[in-house]
């Protein structure tokens, strides 16, 4: 039997899950997997005797220091002091285990470089949706694929939110109070909705996929608060349903990570992933097309992925090669957003009068971007609500015809532009 | 650059592709893996030279016998003569990597414990759904979890026929016809429509789940060919979809496997996994619910699956601890198909005249099995169509009732039983 001490520092949901489920689960993981491994210590700042027994110190340099640790699991979560610790593991040569998508996703460069440096291992699997395998199955499972495109619902809030706006035609302002009083929704969700956390996981996606950390704060994100129940509506009526996608595509050194409300097409996979669930749809060129499904929050939940990572980990500690193989890089250039093809739905408001469809299409045409299907929507009064797909196009011309267009004396206003795919 | 020479014996549709990804991949992989994979020799009793180029042979002990190749891939399918080249690699103290379905679920127990004996890995993420990684993350993403259930559509062909069936209203036979015209059914689809196949993927994910290889032939199965389009008509009405599972139990050293057409509900996952595509559902103590999704046949998708066996191998082969781990298996009992507890979906035929429910219901009532709901459809003539969902009950005490009602003057045919589940 193959014993492994990790310390854990941390001990709040994930932290103490970890704990839950290594005291439930280690024979069962023992007999499988013919590893012993025990929680040696687990620091808190708070008190947390209760949830570590002996294992249990205030101080996390007990955790960091101690020689007979191996692999030090963060479960504190953000960046500071988070970063620090994980650094000051690595460089005691401890491999390291976190959940934590904020500082992977905005220092992972310097984290990862630092552990190749000291020769240790760095996993995070559960920094992306939770307990479902997904960056594990990504780097092993189709590390004989070229992988050309993730694409995710990484963000259950949001999906919740979008889900009670489709099924039941309330606003976004509805949706999210529900979202709140069902606890899917933080007391303070910024950064669910501005899409800050999908981008966070993005950035670990497009690491996973490509071997390369973009800038996470390249990466471009637009939030939900502007999404119209119209809009969801109108979507119906043509096919699709709107999600916030993660969206990541990977050509010949040039990488795409985008965050955005997105039209999906109805018979879609993640068309189909409803409520607070998250799915990964990941297409490559010889397995073709797959997605990972389930639900991607939780302490157990997350707990699984840490173990999985903890695991993985402990059996090549056996072995005499333990210098762990971190892929070089492709210097990957990060695609403006510009530059990006895409199709569009647009909604916009004009007056209820001939000629302002002539007019709107003559700006597009000038600006060489192709109109797939014009529909006027019903009237208020005076005021028609026009709603436009566009053909694939470069955003770059899109906008630069949307921002003519919004001055055209014939438009009241531009409601909305979102994003039309993935194909 | 570790380098690692691997044969192949059979170049058909999926030897060939092995090829295909390998050359068209390999730098790729060697970048993110460190490890240069060869194709040193390639067996095939059909020339194929043109496949293979100089590493192709027409006499198999060439493969086995090279002491240079660590890693042979089996890709000839069947039992006879693959087993017998199989366990002779195995004997050579090669590992071995397939995607043969049926000389795993048939013979995995012998195949494993040779393995076991020479210090061999065997790995077979290709013999279920094709390209979906399943087998792995199942084996390693959840190795901290209790696995309690795994339910899945692992059969192309039968999940188009059900699919056409519900979407088109059409028989049974015509959908076949459809599914053989557009190549998703072969021209002898016997194993795909009788469960046989589904049978083999149950047993393989039973033995990964729980460490077991349980006794195929004991796998209870139940096909297609009797579904009526009124049955996906009436469970339709009743919030379910009809689909063939792969259902797999795991309980205190006590496992289910089965293979029947089931009623899903219709929001649940399983139920929006449409066409010819493939879908396994696994559910854990720790991650909750998960499902992974995908095209579960084709070359160049199970190609994906071997070639990340041959990764996941290779890794190992530079450690010093080569001696792979081999789960303890736990003496699992096979439940008998009597003994398990579901839901049912019954329809029957009887005189559209009164006391018939009763008769019905005081029969179900004396064997103790408790009905959910009656609903008694339309009539044609004097016929009376009668549906009726029972609670979830012991299988051998619906059957004992089944046997009486079919009995009873007033009952003219008992036209389907279907299970209803999953929950």
């Amino acid at each position: 039997m193959n014993k492994i001490k990790v310390g854990i520092i941390g001990l709040g949901n994930v932290g103490s899950s970890v704990i839950r489920v290594l005291r439930k689960n280690s024979a069962l993981i023992a007999q499988r997997t013919g590893l012993n491994i025990e929680i040696a210590k687990a620091a808190d700042v708070r008190n947390r005797k209760s949830v570590a027994g002996k294992a249990y110190t205030k101080d996390v340099a007990r955790v960091i220091d101690d020689p007979e640790i191996s692999i030090v699991i963060e479960c504190i979560g953000g960046v500071d002091p988070a970063k620090k610790y994980i650094l000051a593991a690595i460089r005691k040569g401890k491999h390291v285990v976190t959940s934590n998508k904020e500082v992977i996703a905005k220092h992972g460069k310097e984290i990862i470089a630092a552990a190749k440096q000291a020769g240790v291992h760095v996993l995070f699997e559960g920094a992306v949706c939770g307990g479902i395998p997904i960056l594990h199955p990504i780097r092993e499972c189709l590390a004989a694929n070229r992988i050309t495109e993730i694409s995710g619902i990484v963000n259950g809030t949001t999906n919740y939110i979008l889900t009670r706006m489709t099924r039941d035609g309330i606003s976004f302002e509805a949706a999210l109070a529900q979202a709140q009083k069902k606890g899917f929704a933080e007391a303070d969700p910024a950064m669910d909705l501005d899409g800050s956390d999908a981008a966070y996981k993005a950035a670990i996606l497009a690491y996973v996929a490509s071997g390369s950390f973009l800038d996470v704060n390249r990466i471009y994100r637009e939030g939900i608060s502007k999404i119209a129940p119209e809009d969801i509506e109108y979507a119906k009526e043509i096919g699709y349903v709107i999600k916030l996608l993660a969206i990541i595509k990977i050509g010949n050194n040039e990488l795409e990570a985008r965050v955005h409300p997105t039209l999906v097409e109805a018979n879609h996979p993640l068309a189909k992933v409803s409520d607070n669930f998250n799915a990964v749809f990941v297409r490559t060129d010889a397995m073709g097309d797959a997605m990972f499904y389930g639900e991607g929050a939780g302490g157990l939940p997350t707990a699984s992925s840490v173990l999985s990572d903890v695991i993985e980990i402990s059996k090549k500690l056996g072995c005499c090669v333990e210098e762990p193989h971190y892929p070089k890089a492709n210097k990957m250039r990060i695609r403006d957003i510009g530059d990006i093809r895409s199709r569009y739905y647009i909604r916009l408001e004009a007056p209820d009068s001939p000629g302002v469809l002539a007019k709107i299409s003559g700006v597009f045409a000038k600006k060489k971007v192709s109109i797939q299907e014009v529909v006027q929507r019903e009237s208020k009064g005076k005021t028609a609500q026009i709603v436009i797909i566009l053909h694939e196009n470069r955003e770059k011309d899109i906008r630069a015809a949307l921002k003519v267009i919004s001055r055209l004396p014939v438009v009241k206003r531009i409601c909305s532009v979102i994003r039309v795919g993935i194909e």
